[in-house]
């Protein structure tokens, strides 16, 4: 059945495979009026694009995306966004090692036993190139929210056991090295450890966290598309991600009531939040404070070294995967994060507009 | 908007409030021809019953499950199945209390900002009680399920800091002691903690575990609609839930490549796996290995110690939450998630059928 | 799959089979704060209560709506509204002579091709009775479309071949008469040519206008979600109906394009139309004119004469329908037009308030 | 919101504008295994190419459908197949004429009064260009029906007032002749009205039949998603159409039950039916003879002739239609009748897959 269509009324369709044609997404339910050109969407694209690092595939794709509909004198018309990037880095290569054999930690042996039979050239749907088409809906997503006033911004948290220092923290700094961390010296150790990974033929995991800002309470809706719901949904749709929690999240099964709840206050006629244990999310609706989501990828499945595994004919074999791999998702999953979370977030805001009749009344005028 | 609907083609929409007349489930794309009777509901209904045990509410429901449409002759008929539970214990109290503020940790502040006004009885439509209607489309999903061989089992692994011992795990276990633990003696240790939280007036939060055997490779629908994307929404989307994960999850991010990979291997013609770190899904889409997920639930946020808040008129007061209310809420909340999980897999399993022209074939005898 | 679900953001989910236990409906989505209470419904519903009149089903049926859920204080709370009519008038009685017979002109062939078995009492599923859901839903539609000074009315325009005289057209009339003609005289044949056809054990078939005023220009979604469209399904969706038109309908085939056009004027500042052969809609988006439809309704199919038809057995036999039936469905399927084309309007009206960025701006005061 | 989806599991979302830099649509939830190539959509494409008799517009475009997904190794891959066009013949033009008049007949005042302003340019997405898409895709519907034994065929009944004669109809002929009738010799004289017209600066409507085959009983989703629900939706989502009806559609309004009533028969161990006036669907489900459905078409709007109308200044004004502009629209909606026809059975048909649970079981081998 059909899964590649996400969000209620801010809705996107994507398509594409790794070494297909191209990949693309259609975004239908974006409102009219707002001013969008490529180089919005450009700037969102370089984030996850290959080779800006060395740790990063040095696959080269300019991954130059064009909008094929939908704006009109610079401006979004209120019909379908087309967005597209065709592939030009389809490296004509000798599949005959991998077109039989299930990698592990892969999706192959899923696909062929759903499908019936798969597209084993870089992982055909199941590549991580497919999230290229969430970034650029997630570029128009963000032009919707600044309006709006709300920020939303992921950065890396993790890689292995190198956990940044809160103390340390500084937002800017994630542009500055390779691993997207908002801490100079943990990213420095992490740098460390992954050409250490690299050497060994190895992969590294990692935690990326998201922080929203500007989003009003009332967001999100019970009690199945409740704001947490949905970000789930969407965040757990990112290949590699293994979990997602939002505030203190695990921790707060270790924690008592009086010591997780959040005591309101009331400050210049606003109401605020003392701590934010609930990372801004309560009964699935905002609570007006900072959202804080957290989501844990695994390391890259794949990697150099003999693993042993099964063909397609249920033969035992070993594999070992030749060419260009990320040692690690994370640094360009960040974007992907980001991108996730402002879909959901425009579809959600949108989707609140009619809660209350009077918001349908000022709409008509009536 | 709407956001009371779940699934695409197995479909439960939900509706009811805690102290309103009563609450229900419609469950729309239910396969005609499955033998059920209310009998096969109140099984499970009566597992999330309130009074059964010193550590959860006394109100007093029958909770008595009553199907109202879509079984004939003892069998369901392809057409939308109505079940309902009538409140019988409505206790009229005052809630003059809290009708006007804020509980911390509740939905009470997003649903007023949200729709204008909020039906303060028992927390109206935010209350732990709506998910009773999940359990009774839960229990309807799990007939399908045993029809298919798949067999859906979640039990407490933690209770704050008390963790089950794998060693003692025995499944039965769990239906033994009030805290649904799968190990005798961490369960009596959980118990004597939940009676001194009692004491302290204080609440506790913990983790479920689901385990699903049975299920084939090949369930899940790229790229949106993966199965752990799936599951993620469902189970977020039960209150109090605030991480969720597969297989090893958050430890994944830890490991190497090297070591979360699960070696496929051949045996008697079936393809398995040497371990299972991915819990069961691969690339959204099940390896035909267990399925295995954990849930976070954060302490019940109504305490009756006094806590600092705001009331709707923007002014800072405090509040001490009086009446039924559970010290902890996973014990109830093992059969939601069971529930959520059922109704999630059947989905997707028969959005699953259409995959290959060969399945469409075969239902049209070409 | 699911079917039984209608509606985008304001959306309904109906229930419930002719001999069943009752029937029932949840919408979802409807805005908070809108006052409503039983006797809201109730009007509607007594509009298609059978025994109004001796051209309706003698069946007894009180049809009390009892709303169960979503509205607090006399108001709408934003959660789901579940309304419910138990069935009283279950006449047991002996299905024998029509259990595993197919009625021509009905749809038992085609459920039980379709499910392996069929609910025969009274039709099951497939009951006009089923419509008695969309009533409700379509009273709780009005009350919103009220507050935005959009008025739906239905009324017969043709019984067989008896047709309204527009020179005559007094809308208050169809309250008048049995058959809900908004002209006394074309009314009092129609009632003639009724006798007759109840005499000779037969029905007849009809035609229904419904009219719409006050809607602004520029609802309904294109593409595949425009006004007409829409209504299209809903109005198709209603068992009997043959035949949908918009405007001049089939007559535009045969019109020329100077001749079809509406030339717009201005008037007072307003835009207008000269003629509305479109019947309101152009492109699919409403054009701020009367909203005109029709709707062809089949002669009522069950009849007491002697049929030709096949049993399950794919044996030849004969079958003579007893019991209570309508001669005609039209002058009982006046509201559930109404019903429908308002349910349709609301969720369009919701789904339209997104459409320009300086919509969502308004309601975020940005 | 979001209105250029359509389908449940065979889902279709499309996108483009006349004047943009192409169309397109992306088709997710096609099963794997399908042989596809461009080929087989070329030929549905070229159906309805401009250029193709004197009767359609001279624009000169190639309509070169390109696969850019879904599509591996000359199969489907059950992952989205992505088609595109890309405009060739975007003349510029002046559009100084019409970009702030809104040409009667047509959506111009709806697009702008909805979104605030428009895409001038050859009507931006409510061109009829966009038909292109629905096309595209139901070509690859069409695959799947072949496989099925389902044939889908339609052609024009009539052209302004000249109807076939149903005892010369000869299905092949359609394609001899410039309006697609299955009869030549009332091909003709529709060919000489359109002569004239043409002369007038005039243009002129038409009604299409469209006919299935080989539909086997039990299709369609009771009570919204019915199979003429669902087409009525489909077809009236066409721009132009003001008119649908299944089998005696109307004019069954104008019959007794006795006569309207289609006798069911048992031969050779089938049922069939005497007669056809259902058009194959009863009670929203197919009954298994052929599926018939007419749908009329206004006459194109887009005229030479002077016109009155106003600005979006709301000042009275006339406007004078130039360019290339099909007299009809029927001839080269043919094709699109039977794309929409195609798109909604494959999706009804692939619903209806989860029924039974017997089917389930069969697909799992249970």
């Amino acid at each position: 059945m059909s899964g590649s269509t996400f969000g209620n009324i801010f809705k996107i369709t994507t398509w594409g495979e790794s070494h297909g044609k191209g990949l693309g997404v259609v975004i239908d339910g974006c409102p009219a009026g707002i001013p969008l050109c490529e180089e919005d969407i450009q700037r969102d694209m370089d984030r996850r694009k290959p080779g800006q690092s060395r740790f990063t595939t040095q696959r080269s794709e300019a991954d130059k995306i064009e909008i094929m509909s939908g704006v009109f004198e610079g401006k979004t018309t209120g019909t379908p966004i087309s967005l597209m990037v065709l592939n030009t880095d389809q490296r004509s290569r000798d599949y005959s090692a991998i077109c039989d054999i299930y990698r592990p930690g892969h999706a192959d042996y899923g696909f062929e036993t759903k499908y019936g039979f798969r597209d084993y050239r870089g992982g055909g749907r199941s590549s991580a190139r497919e999230t290229l088409a969430r970034v650029a809906a997630g570029a128009v997503a963000r032009k919707i929210l600044t309006q709006l006033g709300i920020c939303v911004d992921a950065y890396t948290v993790s890689v292995n056991d190198i956990m940044i220092d809160r103390n340390n923290f500084d937002l800017n700094e994630r542009f500055n090295n390779p691993v997207v961390m908002p801490d100079k010296n943990a990213a420095e150790r992490a740098a460390e450890l992954l050409d250490k990974a690299i050497k060994s033929l190895d992969s590294v995991g990692g935690v990326i966290e998201c922080k929203v800002t500007g989003l009003p309470a009332g967001i999100g809706e019970p009690v199945f598309d409740k704001l947490d719901a949905s970000l789930g949904r969407a965040i757990f749709s990112i290949g590699a991600v293994k979990g997602v929690e939002f505030g203190v999240g695990f921790e707060a099964a270790k924690l008592f009531g009086s010591q997780n709840n959040d005591p309101f206050f009331s400050e210049n006629g606003e109401i605020k939040k003392r701590t934010n244990n609930s990372g801004g999310v309560l009964g699935g609706i905002s609570d007006g404070s900072e959202l804080i989501l957290k989501a844990a990828f695994k390391p890259t499945p794949s990697i150099s070294q003999p693993q042993y595994t099964v063909n397609n004919k249920n033969e035992n074999t070993q594999i070992e995967i030749k060419g260009r791999h990320d040692p690690i998702v994370v640094p360009r999953a960040v974007i992907v994060v980001e991108a996730m979370t402002a879909i959901t977030l425009v579809d959600l805001l949108l989707m609140n507009m009619s809660a209350k009749i009077e918001n349908v009344k000022k709409i008509y005028n009536k």
